[in-house]
Order: structure tokens, then C-alpha cells, then sequence
């Protein structure tokens, strides 16, 4: 552990995750916890849970990233406007104490304001892992909120949230669609019926009203009980890029994330006519990594 | 009850509604009872629901109208298709016995079925006491699954089911926008608000996208605690009607049902310049009365 440089930390709503960090930013060693922000209150709650998951770690600084810097999280760090790059994050940041600091959330105002906690870590970790994209592309982050974020000259310069992950929970398991739904993990994903779905959503019809055709394509036998969660999903997913492709071709796209859920937006967006978008795994600690090289921990 | 010709049911999933009518289908007596088809399993079940809601009442020819007749209901009474006129869903009524028929639902097939069961009975009561309706509208049933059916020449020629009702109880009760919002009822309604959500739909961005204003806006306090439900309700019938008119105007149009929910969708499509649509309470039990003359009863 001589090495070691850094304690980068992703700190979401139901998740913590850990990364002791060598030179270069080399991950040395993970760790995760369930004591995501939204599972803990009070300044010593947050301690602890810091003090537990970076147990027996050398006494490095500590940067953390995600709603951690929330109004419910362990300090609030407000969030840096768009356009931003790792400059203003790192400008943002809020240092906790002499050892620990924040980084800020970002805000876009198109009219109504946008947020996203965390997400801007992983932008910066994908820039920095593949600085091809800095000039010009759009950044997809799946997820219960998915963002699409503009980069340009490397800086987001604007972003659109979807609650796309949270209504297929909400549906999946609490709506009339539900009840026509064997249960979860009970068989596997079908992409044929996920295909039919991101078909249906390119036909922009409403989605209130797409949605309800989840149930009358069960009672009607057209799909199979096993298949309409994954109908479900490519109908979601569907209007989320038909949505956001329509204001034209976003430059280079990358998928950033769970690789199971990029594969899944990959094949959708294959249906738009984009063609094998770069595909990067959790960028958050070669996010924290640049970050903390730019505010000189 | 010298008088009384018919006992007419409106039996939704969660309520049933008993009406005992007279000559020209004139309401004798309502009674109301929490004993709806989704809260009903078996044969004996129903029947006995029926002796219940009925008690005292004298042995008249009943014709009952919804969910009673599903696949899950006293017994399927299968759909008929569109376009169909009172005689069509006449003779696609189900005779349980002696005594007692149930109406179909209503089926219209427009690339992806589409269903309805009751709203047929609501609508053949509109066309009823409004005779002027029949040669050409559009009658709108707000609801849980909301309805946009379109009338021609005395037929339903095909309709379109929108969610609106039951996403909005799912994203009040269960979604992370419920966070920030006061239980239900703790306040007045803001029409401001809800005017604010419907004009925010009318710029037609994805609804996923929209959504999630609602956390913004509440989050920067653009809008207080208590308007976010007004807004989220704005937001859905917004969407609903945007894509619905979308097609162009829609013929003469009527709102059918519960009158404060009415009165909301009134006021949204008043935004869209659609103003002064004509508004009607539950019209069951005069179609219901229309159709037992079609059927002779």
C-alpha cells in the first residue's frame, strides 16, 4: 500500500463504493457498502460509514463524488453550473475537512433546471480514459435517471435527465401491467420482445398510451406473459432516444455504465441507425482521479 | 316500485353501482357498494355480491356493464370490435341466465389492440341524451385508463386508452418525486400549478424527461411542496391531450365523468384552445337503459 495516493469515493443514494488509489490513478483496491446517502443521517453517521468502508487504508485524502453532496447527504456541495469543465467541478468542490472534500453536482437551467450527482465524475473519467471525445460527443449514462450529456471543447455544456429506470420499477412492480408479469428473473430476457417495444416507441405515439398496450398484447396472447417486461423495457428505452436523437445526430455517443444495461441501449440504439457506440464501464474512479489532480490533492 | 323496469349495474373492478330504473330509464334508487370485480373471485361470489347490492328489490331483468364481465369477472363476456353501434354491442351481450345479461367491452385494433369495458355503456348514454353527439365527436373518459373515443354516424370507429390516472397515483405514491410532496389532500389544489405542468407538455419534450422537472423545480424552489402535485397532474393530461389533438381538431368534443375530474381536463384543453367542451356525469345507467331497449329487456 506504499503506493497509494488517493481514497476516491462514489457515494450514491443506495450504494458506496470505495477505491484505494495508486499512481496514476490505478485502482488498488475496491470496496463497496450498502450505506448509500439516502440509508444515512447526521454528520456522524456519514463518518462512520466513512471510517468503516476505508478501514485499515492509510490516512490519504479523501475525494467523493454522488449524493453524498446532497441536501440530505453529508455536507451540502451546490451544484456548479453548465457549461463546466473538471476545472469548475474541482473550483466547486467543498472541502469537508483537512483531509476529506465533496465534489459539487452539476446544473443545467433549459428552461426548467437539470441535475445530476455523480454522473459529472464518470463524464470526466470517460474524457480522461478516451480524450477523443472531448471535442464533440454525447455521453449516455443509463440508469434509474438516465442522463445524455452534450460535451464540447471539454465541457458539458448541457444535459437532459430521464426517469426512464424508475418508471419500468414503478411499472414492473406496482402498476396493472404488473399484475400480467410472471416475476422478476423468472425467465430470461427476451430481445425479441425488447426489439418490438423500441419498435413500438419509434412510431412516437404517447407513451401513456403505448404503455397501455403492455397489458393488451398479454390479454390478447400477441406476447408471451415472459416477454412483456422486456416489451416494457424497449418501450422506455425507445422514447428516451427517439427523444433525444431527434434534434439531430449528437456527434461521437458513448454508453457509460452497467455493462449489461449499455448493451441493452446499444441494441436499441441500433434500431435508431447508431451503429456500435463506445461502451465504457464505471468511469467514477478514473473520474475521481483526474479531479483530484486538478484541485492538487 | 310499481314503476320500476330495470335494475341497471355499472360494475367497475373496484366499485359497483346499482341503479333501479323506471319507465324512460329514470333513476328510481342508487346504491353503492365496495364489492367490485377485482375484489370478487368465483361464481358465488358474484351472485351473491348481486343478492346483496339488489336486496329488496323487485326480481326486474338486470344488465350489468365493466369489469364483471372480464376474463376475471362473474364471466367473460368477450369484446366486441369497432366500429360498433348500441345494436352491435347488443347483440354481443352475454345472457348469464334467465335474469341477468352483461354487456361487452369494446375493442378497436389500431396496429396494437386496444380495450375498454363500461366506458362502451358510458358512452352509448352520452349519445342518448345528446343525439347531436352522435353524427361526429370525440368523447373523452378521464379516468385511471383514460379514453378518447371517436364517433361517427351513431359508432364508436376507434379509441385510444392513456394511462394518465394510474401513472399519476404511481409517481404520487411510490417514485422518488413523491419525496417532496405533502401527503395528499394537505392542501387546496394550485391551478396555477397545474396550468404550469400543462404548458409544459404543450412544448411536447419527452415525458421521461418532464418528469423529472418536478424534482428540479421543487428542488430549486421554483415551485412550493404543495404545488408539485398540481404540476405532476398538468404534466400527464398535458401529454394526454397534446398527443391526442394532434391529429387535428377531433369534431365536437365531450368530457364524460366524475365532474372535478372533468373539470381539470377542461381546463387543460382550454389551453389548447379547445374551449367550453361539454361536460357530463355518469352516463351508465342511461346507457345502460338504452341498450336493455336495443335487447328488449
Amino acid at each position: 500500500m506504499s503506493d497509494a495516493r488517493l481514497i476516491a469515493l462514489d457515494w450514491g443514494s443506495t450504494r458506496l463504493r470505495a477505491f484505494l488509489l495508486g499512481a496514476d490513478g490505478a485502482v488498488l483496491e475496491t470496496r463497496q457498502s450498502g450505506q448509500g446517502a439516502s440509508t444515512l443521517a447526521g454528520k456522524a453517521a456519514f463518518e462512520q460509514a466513512f471510517s468503516a468502508v476505508t478501514a485499515d487504508w492509510p490516512g490519504l485524502p479523501a475525494l467523493a463524488c454522488g449524493m453524498v453532496g446532497s441536501q440530505h447527504g453529508w455536507r451540502e456541495a451546490p451544484y456548479a453550473p453548465c457549461p463546466a469543465d473538471a476545472a469548475a467541478l474541482a473550483r466547486h468542490a467543498l472541502k469537508l475537512d483537512e483531509r476529506i472534500s465533496i465534489l459539487p453536482g452539476l446544473m443545467h437551467d433549459g428552461g426548467q433546471p437539470d441535475v445530476m450527482r455523480g454522473e459529472e465524475t464518470q463524464i470526466v473519467g470517460a474524457l480522461a480514459l478516451h480524450p477523443d471525445l472531448a471535442a464533440r460527443a454525447c455521453l449516455v449514462l443509463p440508469g434509474t435517471h438516465s442522463k445524455w450529456a452534450r460535451v464540447e471543447a471539454g465541457r458539458v455544456t448541457g444535459f437532459a435527465t430521464h426517469m426512464t429506470g424508475e418508471l419500468y420499477a414503478l411499472l414492473r412492480q406496482h402498476s396493472v401491467l404488473a399484475r400480467l408479469m410472471p416475476a422478476d428473473g423468472a425467465s430470461p430476457p427476451s430481445s425479441q420482445a425488447f426489439l418490438a417495444g423500441v419498435d413500438a416507441a419509434r412510431k412516437e405515439g404517447a407513451l401513456s398510451h403505448q404503455l397501455f398496450a403492455v397489458r393488451t398484447l398479454g390479454l390478447f396472447k400477441r406476447l408471451a406473459a415472459e416477454q412483456l417486461p422486456d416489451y416494457l423495457s424497449g418501450l422506455l428505452i425507445g422514447h428516451e432516444i427517439a427523444h433525444e436523437l431527434a434534434g439531430g445526430a449528437p456527434g461521437r455517443l458513448a454508453l457509460v455504465g452497467d455493462p449489461a444495461l449499455c448493451e441493452r441501449y446499444a441494441l436499441a440504439l441500433g434500431r435508431f441507425g447508431v451503429t456500435a457506440p463506445l461502451q465504457l464501464d464505471n468511469t467514477a474512479p478514473a473520474g475521481l482521479w483526474q479531479l483530484a489532480q486538478t484541485m492538487g490533492l
